[in-house]
């Protein structure tokens, strides 16, 4: 591989005003962004932020795509493997659920509770260790993380964490570059993609995987069915449990952390897809209705379940339980169908949990604001509270080119009913394969899905940034209010489309209003007025009439002025 | 006014496969866009959407910019004078509340009950003109239309209706242009706003406002107070009521259709956001805001609500009734300093309705998901159900470049909980004056977040154009999925960029996953198998067991083909 088509100093830069910092929590170096703002007297004081960019923002890393990251995470395994070395509780069942059934708080764990909660330094600890074990333990929370892939920063999925993001990659037989798909890891990465699934279909898909897995500091995904039909060149029906038994171990292998895996959609559910406006249109799902029609035997991923799990326990692959017939339009949402296999999802996801093996539940795909809350209440109550990864929704059809857009204000939606993991949907999606510029177009619409759920469940980590930025809004602080926000560049690019000079960086208008106009320079002349004399005094004074007062404000001037 | 800025071709030139047509009912022509597609067999049809363009797509009409639109509603006008010429009923109040209220359906109601329902033409009538008529009558409905506006093809603005778009135009003192706005009138409304507010605040606002007008087929909206306090040279201090006066009965004059007026923010409201994050953000309420404290009076809009409602009435201009202390920042949402302003607004609906002038509310603004809904129920209690008209709401702060997308997810749950029109946030809200590609961006997701509205609320008419874009899709009708599309220029763009070939428009299978991963073509092949055999066939042998069959399916083989 050629290091030199991917452009390294492009993610060696950290965002502006910011720098990568560690926090030591039990001698874990927990990463963060730290962005540097002034407080409203002026002096400087950093704001830290949940990071996903890995190694890679860290000044001190050398960038090798070669070798591949750091792997750190080997000295946890190393440890727990000499503990627990003769404890035939974890005899070939090494999965994270496994420890936290036996009372026993790993790394990961440790990692994870720290990570969700000390950016907010000053907060006192909401998520503990042994909150994150017995949420894992309970099965509604769980960390992807194959031992085979100790390059990984380990992050939790469920719904009393924060919500997180999944971005896609991979390449098409239509497309196919493992140096293309590379840069999209590091870029989703960097624009915050929590997980990334590699969904590659064409060329080389074994060295593509392998490429981005050594590269990634976030879990990987992969749907194995694609890989087990390139080795049948592409004909559904010549599949077996045997060949996509050897996939999956290889896999495993590699150091994959879950697995979509579509062992819900049962033969005689196929006949209900037969009336629907858009049939079956996940890919794994109609591979494997191809060939449950075209042998007439059950599928083969639901009758050897358990020879999946005991593969998937030695290595702790997470399952990611796939919705093979997830609705492809509005029409067809919340359909027999659909829940006939959401239910079967639940049976196998109590026979996961029992062998150890950690799970979540994949959801739609297209369905109207009116019927997304129902996913949620029937995920929950069938599926025993897994936690829930959905693709958008799209809530409406009618919007190629802006799929990233309609699919988030679905998502947003279902995340704040309950969703963990939200899957992008970028611009391209019906249409194409995403170049880079999509994968951060749909990643950014994707965090602001997530960060509103956030807020909407109350979670205080997410509110305190929205009123940083709001504060350095109604302050002025242009440039703590563009490297607050989501996306820096283009907040400070938009604001210089029409105010280009340094001297607007700390104007107190923009050119939306100008200065008679803004409402946040007159608000300030109104606060200063109330300071002076204090709230309670204006409500007195509001009261009796406070004719005094007022010509004294009259008196003190209109004056719009630009701080030099 | 040069016409030559403008680019006049790009706004004759239709849509892509569509044509302009008139439906009548009742001698009214009723615009549509007639979109030809292909049915499954092949064959072509058409199919009807809602159309905002104004005669500028019909290629009868010669674009002059100079003389303005055909002034069409004048006829309309005339003989309602005729009609009522010594109906004492109807002095000085021509209100289409004032005749509802006496039982007379005008033409006005008559149109846009055709044209709300009519672009499904096989469907049985829902709307009716005494619908209409009664929807007025409760206030629950407006149809902003100045009777100095003849160039008008009338809407309706109403919970019960398609959920409407309004686009911000204008200047401000930092860039001025008339061209430059006129121009944006022209691609908002090419663009689906279905009505246009002027927000200039710069020079030649007079001008502006008049060509805009007379060129507008869409209801245009002011903010008079801007305009006002440029005649007091910026100083809010020196307003008064006699140039408010004089300002609104100027622009009412010129057949501005809905004022937002700031009449609800009474002086003891003030003190309650003292303590606010971001204070007072909406422009029009902190100028009062600033006048109310320099004189200790009482809101001069409130004091003189009687005497705007007596001027008003007499050209059937509409009450925008202005949230002048909408929260700035999620940090401020729903709180007292909203909710009592919101309160007064209801008080002066039930006044503005007594003198027969119709109103709508403006809301929010930045409201985090969960606390929405609150927004919607007690506007309707308060204000009587008066149709809302709501500004986003952004769900969260922390992304400005993309405030498009924060607000349009706002803006799609709140329109499904009833709100009538959705006020655009463009991509740099929050940052400068927006340019076509903004007031593009921001109109394409607001007509997403309207459509998906109107599909959770059951609106069949929005329904079908997703099914039969879906249809389309399913069947590979690359060219009918892009045309259906809200923009056909992008989405066929997307697609062209890794497959360009012109075969590629009838090839089963796209670049996302290439034929053999292709799930739709895949789910082609089980519903020829199922329809060979019907369902219930299938169903029964599911259950028996289908061996012959399956092997029947294998033997039809694994066929993936392009159209020639």
């Amino acid at each position: 591989m050629k290091d030199n088509k991917i452009d390294l100093n492009e993610y060696k830069v950290n965002y502006p005003n910011s720098e990568k910092v560690y926090k030591n929590v039990d001698n874990l170096a927990i990463p963060y962004r730290a962005i540097t703002i002034s407080d409203s007297s002026g002096a400087d004081k950093q704001f830290h932020v949940y990071d996903t960019t890995g190694p890679y923002t860290d000044p001190e890393y050398d960038i090798n795509l070669d070798s591949g990251l750091p792997k750190r995470r080997n000295d946890w395994l190393e440890e727990r493997n000499i503990k627990f070395k003769s404890d035939s509780r974890f005899d070939d069942n090494i999965t994270q659920l496994t420890y936290a059934k036996n009372g026993i708080i790993t790394k990961e764990m440790e990692y994870v509770a720290a990570r969700e909660n000390s950016f907010h330094p000053n907060k006192k600890t909401l998520i503990t260790p042994e909150f994150v074990r017995s949420e894992i333990e309970s099965g509604r929370a769980i960390i992807p993380s194959n031992v085979k892939h100790p390059e990984l920063e380990p992050m939790i999925v469920g719904k009393k964490f924060l919500t997180k993001v999944n971005a896609n990659i991979g390449n098409s037989p239509v497309k196919s570059n493992i140096e293309e798909e590379l840069d999209k890891l590091l870029w989703a990465v960097r624009w915050g993609a929590d997980t990334v699934m590699d969904l590659s279909t064409g060329k080389n898909i074994y060295q593509t995987r392998e490429a981005i897995i050594r590269n990634s500091p976030v879990p990987i995904g992969t749907v194995p069915i694609y890989e087990a039909l390139e080795k049948v060149n592409g004909k559904a029906e010549d599949l077996s449990y045997e060949i996509f038994r050897d996939v999956i171990i290889s896999q495993a292998e590699q150091g994959v952390d879950y697995f979509t895996i579509h062992a819900g959609l049962k033969l005689s559910f196929i006949p209900t897809t037969t009336n629907r406006l858009t049939g079956i249109v996940s890919r794994g799902g109609s591979i494997i209705a191809k060939w449950c029609l075209a042998h007439h035997r059950e599928n083969f991923l639901y009758d050897n379940f358990d020879d999946l799990c005991d593969i998937m326990k030695k290595y702790d692959v997470s399952f990611s339980l796939g919705d093979g017939l997830r609705p492809g339009s509005i029409a067809d949402a919340n359909d027999e169908a659909q829940f006939l296999e959401l239910k079967t999802l639940g049976e196998l996801t109590l026979k996961a949990r029992s062998k150890g093996v950690q799970v979540m539940i994949e959801g739609p795909g297209h369905v109207p604001l009116n019927k997304i809350r129902e996913n949620v209440t029937l995920e929950e109550e069938y599926c025993n509270e897994a936690p829930f990864y959905t693709l958008g929704p799209l809530v409406t059809d009618i919007a190629p080119g802006y799929d990233h857009i309609t699919s988030a204000i679905g998502a947003a939606n279902i995340g704040s009913y309950g969703t963990s993991l939200l899957c992008y949907v970028t611009p391209k999606e019906h249409l194409g394969l995403p170049n880079k510029e999509d994968v951060k177009d749909g990643l950014v619409a994707y965090k602001i899905a997530a960060h509103a759920s956030d807020i909407s469940k109350g979670h205080n980590f997410a509110v305190e940034r929205d009123n940083e930025l709001s504060k350095a809004r109604f302050e002025f602080r242009w440039l703590d209010q563009f490297n607050l926000s989501l996306d820096p560049y283009k907040s400070k690019e938009f604001h210089d489309e029409t105010l280009p000079q340094e001297s607007a960086k700390s104007a107190h208008f923009c050119s939306m209003c100008g200065p008679n106009f803004c409402s946040m320079k007159i608000t300030q002349d109104i606060r200063d007025y109330a300071s002076k004399y204090n709230i309670s005094d204006i409500k007195v004074a509001v009261e009796k009439g406070m004719k005094e007062k007022s010509e004294e404000f009259a008196a003190s001037g209109n004056k719009i002025y630009i701080k030099k």
